[in-house]
């Protein structure tokens, strides 16, 4: 082998400082941003650095875009579902009730208009965003209770965010806003009843297993959750071309790895759940219909009272249309029959 | 923006000649090789240039390992399955019957053992291989009569190949092999009864719906196909270590981006199936269960003949009991509700 060159001294060495919205706890979360930096520092060997902070450390994790807006630190990775109070249209991006899932959001993003109308949106943040990695099709969440019914959702304090919250209000439930730290102790003493996070990976750290033991699948208000690597816009244009191919690589890069490493950790982490007493249940499917139906009303009032999201919706329902139509015939067939055949065919 | 700046004159300029198994017109399967040159071309800026050929220009589609063994090419885009006539464990690689699907493939190869078992069998041929790209789910292919019953199955004369066709073997029927271009004419005159290729988007261009119009799902022999960069291990190991981070990262991006762009082109072209006459037909479950059964017995017996594949087999089927049982849980629990909601849901 030859020995390796140096880059050119015309290459400017860059150094960006960049927040996650996540905790180091959160290995996957906080670690593919990790990744991230560290790609591309190999691909510019040293000569762009950008240095990942975990939630909290330099800005607070639901701060990070304001940040990069304003220029506080150059870059983030962010859910963008965190800024709805902004702008209901960075809902999409990251997340929807029985939305697009993890591979159908990454064609919706790069070939059916995803990209494009995120960057409009962002663009007005002073910001450029790339997808950035995904969880794949996430838990439900811990409940106290059974479920088994419509109506025992009434009432039910419920730790949940964003629209996903407004979803649940509409079918009767009182979603509730708790800082991660305190949904363990609330759901201990019973202030509240259920409490939701991402999957078996992540929700075995956070311990819930011990105080709300019925775990329910599938969390149908995030079947994926995206990511994206935001910059900020002067930022990044000042980067020579290189740094920004080199960036948007390595996020692409992510985008498949993220849930890759949550595919690989989950069945492992839910065993040991199981093993610790969790009990397994599936949404009635009462209850998935009627928030069918909610979720298909919030979207409709949503999109009269603002024409972005009512534009950005347009996009995605479309895209969502062929997607469910297509995957029900090849992969979800396969999916079906496969997944159950070792413990159904003798 | 400050100028891009050039890369030092010490970068040496390298230059590849690489070869693809597929011809121009299947546009995703070539096109995703071509988007993995113009990568690494530009995040070393034109230094490392690989030059992409389809089948059949400097070397034929089938022979890409040979070449680049020997090292009349730097590289190739391929799947191993191809050379199973040489090792039975380079199926595994690209695709099993009632395997994995894509995404669970990129996990078995990056976290679950899949690419250091790879790389010690290509090894062997003096190349060094990178996962890079993937169809997802596959079609079952083009029949000219419906097959409602195993028993159709026997003296079917069905275009299909490798593993695949040893089991249809085993099922009683006549797998025979066909060069692409005769497939149409043989199912025109009567002389085959079936054949498959990969799904909707490369389907449409053959036109196979005028000579046979049944099109089942799924491909259960192919719940994805994933595709390996090769490189001659005495070049590989002569790149200068930024070339080969390039090489890595772009192959990466091609594991999600090949199959968005299917996924993106696929509904569209089932449409135009659909309207041209196909008729959709899913297989029967009898037929599944006896194809499930027929594959665990291939797999063993191939597994008695040859340690390698039965080492491969080992990790891939205990990745395989995870993946399965997990993504019952929350992905496939989602899909089967989300998928058919807007049809019955009221």
């Amino acid at each position: 082998a030859i020995a390796t060159p140096a880059l050119a001294q015309a290459m400017p060495e860059v150094r960006w400082r960049a927040a996650s919205s996540f905790p180091r706890v959160f290995d996957v979360l906080y670690g593919t941003f990790d990744r991230i930096c560290a790609r591309v520092a190999q691909l510019t060997e040293g000569k762009f650095r950008i240095q990942p902070f975990p939630a909290g450390e330099i800005v607070g994790g639901l701060q990070v875009l304001d940040a990069v807006q304003a220029g506080t630190i150059e870059a983030g990775h962010t859910a963008s579902y965190y800024y709805l109070g902004k702008e209901p249209a960075f809902a999409p991006f990251t997340a929807m009730c029985f939305g697009l899932n993890t591979r159908q959001m990454t064609a919706w993003f790069r070939y059916g208009g995803g990209n494009e109308l995120a960057a409009e949106l962002f663009r007005e943040y002073n910001i450029h965003a790339i997808t950035a990695g995904d969880t794949g099709a996430q838990m439900g969440g811990w409940f106290r209770n059974e479920i088994t019914s419509v109506e025992q959702l009434r009432g039910l304090k419920f730790r949940i965010t964003g629209l996903a919250g407004q979803l649940f209000t509409r079918l009767g439930a009182a979603p509730t806003l708790i800082a991660p730290a305190d949904i363990y102790p609330s759901l201990e003493r019973g202030v509240i009843d259920a409490a939701e996070f991402v999957g078996p990976h992540d929700d075995e750290r956070a311990n819930y297993v011990r105080v709300a033991r019925f775990y329910y699948a599938p969390g149908f208000w995030e079947p994926g959750a995206r990511l994206h690597f935001i910059s900020n816009q002067r930022a990044y244009a000042a980067l020579p071309d290189l740094y920004k191919h080199a960036l948007d690589v390595a996020c692409a890069e992510a985008d498949s790895d993220m849930v890759a490493r949550y595919d690989h950790l989950n069945p492992q982490a839910l065993r040991r759940l199981v093993a610790a007493g969790a009990q397994l249940r599936f949404w009635p499917r009462p209850v998935l219909e009627a928030a069918w139906r909610a979720n298909e009303e919030m979207v409709a009032d949503i999109s009269r009272q603002n024409a972005r999201f009512a534009r950005v919706m347009e996009s995605y329902n479309r895209f969502r249309g062929d997607q469910f139509q297509w995957f029900r015939i090849a992969e979800n067939s396969y999916d079906n029959f496969a997944f159950s055949a070792a413990q159904t065919v003798r």
